[in-house]
């Protein structure tokens, strides 16, 4: 792992909750993108090497809704950047880990994604990430 | 915020979980501390600019036992690097937050902190650290 790519935090909306991280962090929101195949809308602000990503769900019935819905608003998930995706993903699978999709998919940011699933990694869910080579 | 100090994940038990962050992140855990003050023990573990620290409860009234006894294992804070933890307290506190210490405290890893009520930051435990300069 190269680095904290980003955490993700789910809120409900972005009306309220970017102007916060904005104080917060001190900076702005520098790229809002919307990821349809995982019904949410994401917020981006630099922090370092990392970002922070603002989740809120376009739907009722998203992941993110229904994170809420369970957890309330709050910490969602930590990505880290690797170099090679599909290397380690299957030196996670060896070392015994669960991988939530077998295959790896397009997520925001010009990124190849895959989640690691929670149950094996002490209730954290972790996504790793590759940027896509053009 | 100059960039994510590290990330606090609430853990059962050492034994565990530190081989599991070990898997995951493909690096050793290079140290551990005892916090009397806020009856945890910390593991911490190098990714990039940032840290995970893995928090385990000593005591069963302890904040950890008490967070993973209503939310179960898994994030538990985030926390900023600030050249000037002072500064950062007072910027928050005049831009609307609440901070649960006014005074910053000592953390492990030499560092002053403060944290941030999550209530005014969308549920988010959220730390500022500053270094202990010597």
């Amino acid at each position: 792992m190269n680095k904290i790519e980003h955490i993700g935090i789910a809120v409900k909306n972005f009306h309220f909750s970017v102007p916060i991280f904005e104080s917060i962090l001190n900076t702005k929101c520098y790229k809002k993108e919307k990821v349809v195949s995982e019904k949410v809308n994401t917020a981006f602000f630099q922090v370092g090497e990392s970002k922070i990503e603002l989740l809120e769900s376009t739907e009722e019935d998203g992941v993110i809704a229904k994170f809420i819905e369970k957890k309330g608003e709050g910490l969602h998930h930590i990505a880290f950047d690797v170099d090679d995706i599909e290397a380690e993903m299957k030196r996670l699978k060896k070392e015994g880990f669960t991988l939530l999709n077998e295959i790896p998919k397009t997520g925001a940011d010009n990124k190849l994604v895959c989640f690691l699933h929670p149950k094996g990694t002490n209730g954290v869910l972790i996504e790793l990430c590759q940027e896509i080579r053009k």
